[in-house]
């Protein structure tokens, strides 16, 4: 029998990262999640991501504390107001206010890092090209150039006994496309979180960029959305 | 008048760091140093890197926690033995316990984020391929590819209207040309810190790598060893 190679997955509870992390798992990876608690408004996504890795009975689960927030710039880590009711066009063309200043690169280094301690090759993202072309590093020119990197970086990788691959099994799907991947490989969406702006029960706000596509996601998919949204005012 | 322009600078309060740090101030630029607390044993680090940016009037000096600790595997974060009297050969082709996983691609990744809120194009890192030969992240290759993967990661990249560089001032330079450039700028290498192993006063251990390192480079340089060293047992 061999061993199950390792996966980390780099993890926050939502929608995208729970199906990144089941599609680790069908592939016959151990997923070892990483999520960070980086001043986030929605600590709240922190409870989800426990709640949801126990569910999807991980090999491990880190969480990483992470205080970006001292870097500023964002409204997910420093008091500015997250955006509400964009149109999809906005969405997908301007950078909103919740950015997060080279999230992805920083992420995926953390991730590196832990890859290595724990020998494993394989690292998973659940960046998306479709929902969030704003974004420069949800594309895969910068997937590919930050694995070519990571293998100069990596001790293991420069001698050859091993490949660090960057698996971005959601990149080219829709939001609809990923409710109905997670739905086949049995994800309970209703333990995810996604919302930016939700309160301190954990109820989704509806109107945030992230509840709006993970609203249009079920509907698209003709999937009933198990989210729990806050009465409308 | 040209506003000068800012270059975030990875700063350890070492020999190195400190150096390097002189030398993107004597380019022109406006240094803003980054220090990372990341649970290492000699956070006496942090005290001399807060003493060094004072005297050398930075921009800015922001000292980020960073737990890496969590995710283990290094001597300067973990409970392993400092390694003590390696001979200068085996420094220079095994990578000792002290190697912190993926390290110099988290650091550059968090000055990249940085470096994006500050407005700044330019990272500084003092890095060498010379007596670090065998830590793959200080080598031209890695250095290149980081930079290729930066301007992919950031959106005023992307869209051509900023252009990041990563410096390395140090690269091909010796300890004792390191301690000569430094002097030459003025660095006063008795605020600094090199040492991975010091007393709870600061007293430097005289015997791990860094210290053998830095003694040799003041030997070479024919220039005064500042440093103060633990009396010898």
């Amino acid at each position: 029998m061999t061993a199950q190679p390792k996966a980390v997955v780099l993890f926050s509870g939502g929608l995208d990262s729970t199906t990144c992390l089941a599609v680790a798992r069908s592939e016959g990876f151990l997923p070892c999640a990483l999520s960070f608690e980086y001043g986030q408004r929605h600590s709240v996504e922190l409870l989800a991501a426990r709640r949801v890795a126990a569910a999807l009975d991980v090999h491990a689960h880190l969480i990483l504390p992470l205080p970006l927030g001292a870097i500023g710039g964002s409204a997910l880590t420093a008091d500015i107001d997250v955006p509400k009711d964009r149109d999809p066009a906005t969405m997908e063309t301007e950078i909103p206010a919740t950015y997060v200043p080279a999230r992805n690169t920083i992420f995926l280094s953390l991730a590196l890092g832990w890859a290595e301690v724990l020998g494993a090759e394989d690292i998973f993202i659940g960046v998306n090209a479709l929902d969030y072309s704003g974004y420069p590093d949800c594309r895969p020119q910068f997937i590919a150039a930050f694995e070519a990197m990571a293998n100069l970086a990596v001790k293991e990788a420069v001698e050859g006994r091993l490949r660090i691959r960057i698996h971005t099994p959601l990149l080219h799907l829709t939001k609809a496309g990923i409710v109905r991947l997670g739905t086949s490989l049995g994800v309970d969406f209703g333990l995810t979180h996604s919302c930016y702006d939700p309160t301190e029960e954990g109820l989704a706000c509806g109107r945030c960029d992230s509840c709006l596509l993970r609203k249009k996601g079920f509907e698209e998919a003709d999937i009933q959305d198990p989210t729990r949204y806050r009465p409308s005012l």
